[in-house]
């Protein structure tokens, strides 16, 4: 039995989690928090960029008078690191339905200066309040059902994944903390074969069993491996930018995360994810802008 | 003849247009400029979102250590009127290939107070200096060819659009100073019987043949009519924040803009524009959410 699915068996809630101990802040003063950004969300050395954009988007749910992230827009400014940060909020403009903020994620350097990490712009709402009109034409992609999908801890007769889906080998604990399967349809990398195809596909949960939230949301769009394996290169693609759209409050259950690349040109391409409930409906657009380090 | 094909026998120079003359900036203080918002790109009464985001990406290329805009990402927090404005920029990071800036564009009350319109988080690189390596799987839209496609100066036996694509009646400037020829395929709404699909296609230019450079491309993005009259909702679709990606330079010629809309939900869309140049290269990619008021 794999590990995620015995953890799930004893699931842990909404609050009462790792996701929800590892983005805890403790309030320094109105609008700044500290936090010790754990090392558990970590790819070799480098804090993942979906945990960092949750810690973000909680602090700002916190500061701004509405709670729920609509819109939020990170640009990646240096690597973090386990240890001490600081986010430092700003209430841009507060409507009656929205409201705009700023927030920074500040680490330190050896003398101690405040080291910005990642700038972001956010529009929070109520998701709650939303009419229930849904006129979309997007369709859930193909997927195959999850015990025939592939995550780090499996290992079958010809698949076995770097730990953490990492692009170079090397200890990654995030795939402690993620329930990743993988759609075989895009594991070619992991078998010596990319597809040549910019598609990343998987069932998508927290280990502990905890459910999807808005805020969970925010780091499943950037969990999975890059698109880029499947395209053939390997080395890191690191984040310059990237903004999701929360659309509507997940359902209790697996997520399905369907990444796309269709422009990888002069060193950069996109990454367009859509997140899908167990309710089919899609729950989250993101698209980043990253580069690429030829490893 | 139509008036935007005569213009461009005596086409504008990049650099002495109409476009560079109303983004035109001027320095206050180091990073701060001063700019009176044209009224010659208004919908009705409001400053078009794509016009500003150019004004915001002038000033950012301006303050920056690099000229060209790679991503952008833009929060629209209060409508701008044509009249006096204020850019105000700030280096949030200078790296060696990329750096990153924030803008915010102010307008001023009645008691002459700044209010903020729009906020911009922004990362900068030179386009010239990427690498030729392509490898995109993205492939244009099909178009018809120009002259079978419609314009707001156009007046064919059935179709006649309402003057820049505004959605109520009333005088748009704007369609003064673009070349937009919709593909007819997309004109449903204007015939008052809407496709259904979340898509508008047109050939896009300015109007007095200037050719695309990579801050009229952050006006091209957003200046279209909205994927809601083909969808057969009516009103405002107001942005609430918008990221553009520019992937390369665009060759001289006229643009295919593309714009999709998958998701319709509770009261908010996402609006994805490509946009194609004379050579086939896909040399932007924007996302934007927007409210859909219904009208």
């Amino acid at each position: 039995m794999p590990e995620a699915a015995s953890a799930a068996a004893t699931k842990a809630a909404v609050g009462d989690s790792e996701f929800d101990r590892d983005t805890a802040l403790t309030l320094r003063e109105p609008g700044v928090y500290d936090i010790d950004l754990s090392a558990g969300w970590t790819i070799i050395n480098a804090v993942n960029g979906g945990y960092l954009l949750a810690v973000l988007g909680r602090a700002l749910g916190d500061a701004l008078p509405h709670r729920d992230p609509f819109t939020v827009s990170a640009h990646y400014l240096t690597a973090s690191r386990p240890g001490p940060a600081v986010v430092r909020t700003e209430l841009v403009r507060g409507g009656r339905t929205l409201s705009t903020g700023q927030a920074s994620l500040f680490q330190y350097d050896e003398e101690g200066r405040e080291v910005e990490r990642i700038r972001v712009l956010a529009s929070y709402g109520d998701l709650d309040a939303l009419p229930d009109d849904v006129r979309t034409t997007a369709v859930p992609p193909a997927f195959p059902p999850m015990d025939r999908c592939f995550g780090p801890q499996d290992t079958a007769s010809d698949v076995r994944l770097p730990s953490g889906g990492a692009p170079v080998d090397g200890s990654s604990a995030i795939a402690d903390r993620l329930m990743i399967k993988l759609d075989p349809a895009t594991l070619g990398w992991a078998l010596g074969a990319p597809s040549g195809k910019g598609e990343m596909r998987a069932w998508f949960g927290l280990a502990d069993g905890r459910d999807a939230d808005p805020l969970s949301l925010l780091l499943a769009v950037d969990a999975l491996p890059p698109t880029a394996f499947e395209i053939g290169l390997s080395g890191w693609v690191p984040t310059v930018e990237l903004t999701v759209h929360i659309r509507t409050r997940p359902a209790p259950g697996p997520l399905r995360v369907s990444i796309t690349t269709r422009n990888l040109a002069g060193g950069f391409l996109e990454e367009d994810a859509e997140v899908w409930d167990s309710e089919d409906r899609l729950v989250a657009q993101s698209r980043q802008l990253a580069r690429v380090r030829l490893g």
